[in-house]
């Protein structure tokens, strides 16, 4: 059967082409019954506008799976956006699975490839070392974004894109020291975490050796299990800190979320930002400028980082190369809070 | 063929079924060569795990669209984590397409439909009233969510859920007047806005007329075309407003996000929170909560909106109900930024 027109439609009602246009897009400027009449022939015919129609060779199969971990942070939220606009022009979809602390990505994904014909997935935030292995289980390309890049010698099966986690959080901690700060805390992810809160921890204790600081094991503050890089969970450590009486100068929060529940906590105990307490965070969302004071964070470049990921994975696709790891150079932004 | 079991795998390796369940862990208690040996046979097998099997009735087709407006807005983040995460439970699997705020969602969604399987279709954010004639084109259950209900007489084609915008923001303003406010200037969406941005600018509008407060057209600050309910957005209409040495005493922001940029082009002219301006936000995402000063605002139930979404759209998939439209109760959250 032939694909009915927009020429149809207006023969069929015996109306013009833009008139036809003019129902179809609520236009104020045509007779309420005409629109009437046009819409159900529209219907009748299942008439699917002629834009739509050009996408026709996307179909189920052009899937790409996003799996996303801890999208309650609104880092995640403008990196999922940009993502899917660079998939849409692809003429690809986009499924998403927002995996849970205590899931294992792998699994979820080996179960999305079996029941989905996916063409490729993306892991966005938090990926454990400890399934890079089965990671080879997954037969269509992978690549990490904005994860830690798995401390795994082969590494060709699988692409990653990310700021440099442990450089970028030297860079703020190196910057700390230079404004005179010794004691210095951190509020980072479990103790136990494998993905970018370890690799946050590993630049802030490099930091400190270079500037001959001995760590202060108190001042490392650790979420507990499941939970995520809220500002509910920064306010709660820097509160459980700040209780303690133990004494620093300056906070480094491993995400600019966490970083404003700290502003928070160090407010209500009335202390004030910088003078008392200078607080940095990571990541350089919209909140790090709007906030009272602004924060000091390293910001990491969302658009470029999304659509290098994309890029990458259409070329891996397409079999046009290989893998790679890809890092982006963050900046230091230097706000109210630290100076 | 028979579905290969993690049994199979161990009987093969001529290991224990608990010595393959650490290899496929991680576990750090096996053998390396062991281990190596036990990967090599599941991938030679192509073996799923069992707990991923759980789910194989779900297919290609088991999809539902989610089309999102606006996702720079926090608000949305959390929405659709939920809604993801019903969606899931119930075996499906969400396909996510972001709209454009010059993009027509249900053009989209016809060319969604017509590509992919679809099950059904959620539509979180702004939805014109333009469009809702030609919302009977989709042959899919909709559920729209916290978007503006068309003012349409034959709303028995799609569901609704939200909260109920007008009633929400007549709360917000009518607390304002008790508060002794008169002149309340209100950051809202576009001029032709026909979504939230135009129901939360009615409830402003009623509630100053129950107070005779006579309208200041000069205090009803637009976005511009394109602009959304973005901190820079609300930095930016505030900044102009307070340029223009207009005299009020209080702001109303129709967003969270907006009124976070509001509260930091007032701190940056030098004007205090609440003392020379008050400030009022709409949505009760976390940031309200940890802002200096904390916000005022009308907090919407989240989670609640979100699963009854999910609820209302599985029951019309499985006609187990007609359409119906809900209204939850917001909550007006007092804070510091208004007292």
């Amino acid at each position: 059967m032939e694909t009915i027109t927009i020429k149809d439609i207006a023969r069929i009602c015996g109306v013009g082409v833009s008139t036809v246009s003019r129902a179809m897009n609520d236009h104020p400027d045509i007779n309420a019954e005409t629109k009437q009449k046009i819409m159900e022939v529209i219907r009748e015919y299942n008439y699917v506008p002629n834009n739509s129609a050009r996408n026709l060779k996307r179909t189920d199969s052009n899937t790409i799976a996003l799996l996303v971990k801890g999208v309650d942070n609104p880092f995640f939220g403008r990196m999922i956006r940009v993502i899917e606009e660079e998939i849409e022009k692809k003429q690809y979809s986009m499924v998403v699975r927002h995996v849970e602390p205590s899931e294992d990505e792998v699994s979820i994904a080996m179960e999305l490839e079996k029941e989905r014909r996916l063409k490729g997935m993306i892991f966005l935030g938090g990926f454990y070392t400890e399934s890079a292995d089965s990671l080879k289980l997954l037969k269509v390309p992978v690549v990490l974004v904005t994860s830690a890049k798995p401390q795994y010698e082969d590494d060709e099966f699988y692409s990653s894109v990310s700021v440099d986690d442990v450089k970028e959080s030297y860079r703020m901690v190196d910057y700390l020291c230079t404004q005179g700060h010794r004691d210095i805390a951190i509020l980072t992810a479990t103790k136990y975490d494998e993905s970018v809160g370890r690799l946050r921890l590993m630049g802030y204790e490099q930091a400190l050796e270079k500037h001959q600081v001995p760590l202060n094991p108190k001042l490392i503050r650790y979420m507990e299990d499941g939970e995520d890089y809220s500002m509910e969970n920064g306010y709660k450590l820097m509160r459980e800190l700040l209780d303690e009486k133990e004494s620093f100068t300056s906070v480094f929060a491993i995400s600019d979320s966490l970083a404003v529940g700290a502003c928070r906590a160090i407010h209500d105990v009335g202390l004030r930002i910088p003078e008392d307490i200078a607080v940095a965070g990571f990541d350089g969302i919209d909140i790090a400028t709007y906030y009272t004071p602004s924060l000091t964070t390293i910001k990491q470049p969302i658009e470029e980082i999304a659509k290098e990921t994309t890029r990458i994975l259409f070329q891996v696709i397409r079999k046009k190369t290989k893998h790679t790891h890809k890092y982006f150079d963050g900046e230091l932004m230097i706000r109210e809070s630290t100076q």
